[in-house]
């Protein structure tokens, strides 16, 4: 047990108890015998954030190819360095996305990316939670749909040997998957009661692709092929008809927006005030750091919010209390877990922040400073599941994760 | 004299003299005896910023009345909390704001609020650079025509005790100032070499209600009104049409693009690409934090790109260097200070990065990773003029400066 003294809490000082993995009780002042006082003084608790879309190993790609076309990019830049990619660099990768992740707040992330078995080796070395699904991609090549759906099952076979890790599977995207890849993996999530996740009309270009190849938009088809339920998350959703939004609304399918992303790449702007007055759940993700380039959930809630008002003409679009339920409730809740708020009951992932850092000052609307002007300086401790995975701004083993990292991004370049 | 030991600059590693205020020598090895050595080992030299639009002292304003609009805005929250501020509450704001700047790695502004000798003091207490202008704003009252004017005047008269600060006068906007005003502004900035700025075509509105009550846009208005000029600087800019670029463009006049603030409020996307085609003068601001809420370049810089990215729907708008030379460079230049590159024979304003940083990892391009993954904690050493601003990390008399902020906001509050 852990008794964390003197937090602000919305506003509050109270003490706080961690009994476990769950934030067991909370009151003005409780004298619980404990194994560790935390002295919280000029401390808040805030909930962890959830980045429910990001691809953690592609870390070394940071910086690569910037202010190119898509086509000369991927041609150039991306494809012959993603080439040289063996299994053995996911882990010091993966470990080295989930630092930059704890450092700026966030507990739990949505992967999508080759070679799982060692992103789940770095998920559980760091002491995090993920959604790791196998990503399914056959360009349309019979062989290839016939070996993704067996690793697909295999992969949902294998047994859980770590609760804070979620079971799921993926196609990459109605343009590069088949209809039976894509029908197969329904029925598989079903079957195994998996999450399910999928690119979706990140672009107009994909957009209208799908028109003239299946005479539907990409949400209208994975309706008709049985991809969309509550149990399925779709990364970017940018462009949505009304008709698109309402399947999304009836199915209780989970968007995930990734607005830097978009913006970045020249994608469009989410409607996102539209999305959230239709009742859509929205969460929030950083996509990879070959298109953001951070992984900083921080950075990302700013960025949403600035680029829904702007889209919506509106300065009453994106609150901050909407921007900062993205980016925590509403990713934990996309993937069932009880996180995302400071309450009695919940997991215990959170962030203490240091309410003397020059961000957080004055106090008026903690809340909006960490999305408008909070950095990563601003956080000192978080915790993932009842369990410190930083302390004083420490990470077990930061300089060997660095070390480790500068190396495969040597022998990749 | 310092002699930076080991530093990357442009790639490659080398040593930089600092001689005074300027940067006197760069050699792959220098061995100058020397006040002072300084290992640079692991850290790279960057220009600082230059921040060209801001209000410092509305510190205490931060995150009051998120979310609402203007008008309500102002009338709930703004104006009652700005009618309590008096001339001794000017310091202590401008201060921490500077303290905010420096940990951001900026070293000049340009301010534009009341009580200028108090924001002077701080700067000076700071030891960083500043354009302090004197802010006239009548609202069409003869009186405060007059009053404003002779104003303008001893502020121009006062002899310049400090050389990194510039002298300048500003006039709010064309919907607060008359006539009169904005052209005895114009007179008093050529008669005394001073640079002038105001704010120009922020929203719609403005550039709507101008037609209205004068016949034409707030640019022609300016030119005609001899307003305009290589000295003169135009705060945000968002709505121009061809017309006032071409006299934007013939004038030499300086454009200050503030694209959090524009996002925030929803005054629009400036055309950002389109003013660059054009060869204009664009440089960086963060305007106050009432509507941005940092004073980050590091983030402005993103921002930046990202809008511009959108709004020309193109990857290729607002390149890496493009948006690093706006908020360095572009920015200096704007005021006549040979600062914002770092070169022999420049002014040693500068800042040095930790290149073990997570964000600044790995460095394919140490641009693009301060502009779009980096924050303060990568920066560790700020210099002005020569001169350390902070160090390590630290910034002398910290402590002081936050708790006189928090009293100053208790006071106003």
């Amino acid at each position: 047990m852990i008794l964390l003294k003197n937090v602000f809490l919305n506003g509050n000082v109270c003490d706080i108890l961690i009994d476990g993995n769950k934030i067991a009780k909370i009151a003005d002042k409780l004298s619980t015998v404990t194994d560790e006082i935390v002295d919280c003084s000029d401390k808040a608790i805030l909930p962890s954030f959830c980045n429910t879309h990001t691809h953690a190993s592609m870390m070394f790609l940071r910086g690569i190819g910037e202010d190119k076309n898509l086509f000369d990019w991927l041609k150039q830049d991306i494809f012959p360095r993603e080439a040289k990619l063996k299994p053995e660099h996911i882990y010091p990768l993966s470990r080295y996305a989930i630092l930059e992740m704890i450092k700026t707040g966030t507990t739990c992330f949505t992967d999508m990316y080759f070679y799982v078995p060692e992103t789940l080796r770095a998920v559980q070395n760091m002491g995090i939670r993920a959604v790791l699904p196998y990503l399914g991609m056959d360009f349309f090549d019979d062989k290839k749909t016939e070996s993704s759906i067996q690793q697909a099952i295999q992969h949902l076979k294998e047994p859980s040997r770590n609760l804070k890790i979620k079971k799921a599977i993926c196609c990459h995207s109605v343009y590069t998957c088949s209809q039976r890849l894509i029908q197969e993996f329904s029925n598989l999530a079903k079957k195994y009661d998996a999450y399910l996740q999928i690119h979706v009309s990140e672009t107009q270009k994909e957009v209208d692709d799908c028109v003239q190849k299946y005479g539907c938009r990409p949400v209208e088809l994975l309706y008709k092929w049985g991809f969309m339920g509550p149990k399925t998350f779709f990364a970017h959703a940018v462009h949505l008809n009304d008709d698109e939004i309402e399947l999304v609304k009836k199915t209780g399918t989970v968007l995930g927006h990734c607005p830097t992303s978009n913006l970045k790449l020249g994608s469009g702007q989410m409607p996102l005030q539209k999305y959230l007055n239709a009742g859509l759940k929205v969460t929030l993700g950083t996509d990879g750091v070959s298109s953001n380039n951070s992984l900083s959930m921080i950075s990302e809630m700013k960025v949403a919010a600035l680029s829904a008002k702007n889209k919506a003409d509106s300065v009453l679009a994106a609150t901050v209390d909407d921007a900062f339920r993205m980016a925590t409730q509403n990713g934990f809740e996309a993937f069932g877990i009880n996180a995302g708020e400071i309450k009695e009951g919940n997991l215990a992932d959170f962030i203490l922040v240091d309410m003397n850092n020059q961000f957080l000052l004055p106090n008026n609307n903690l809340k909006s400073n960490m999305i408008y002007a909070a950095d990563s300086s601003c956080i000192t401790d978080v915790f993932c599941d009842g369990i410190p995975v930083m302390r004083d701004r420490k990470i077990p083993h930061e300089a060997e994760i660095i070390s480790d990292f500068k190396q495969v991004c040597s022998d990749l370049s």
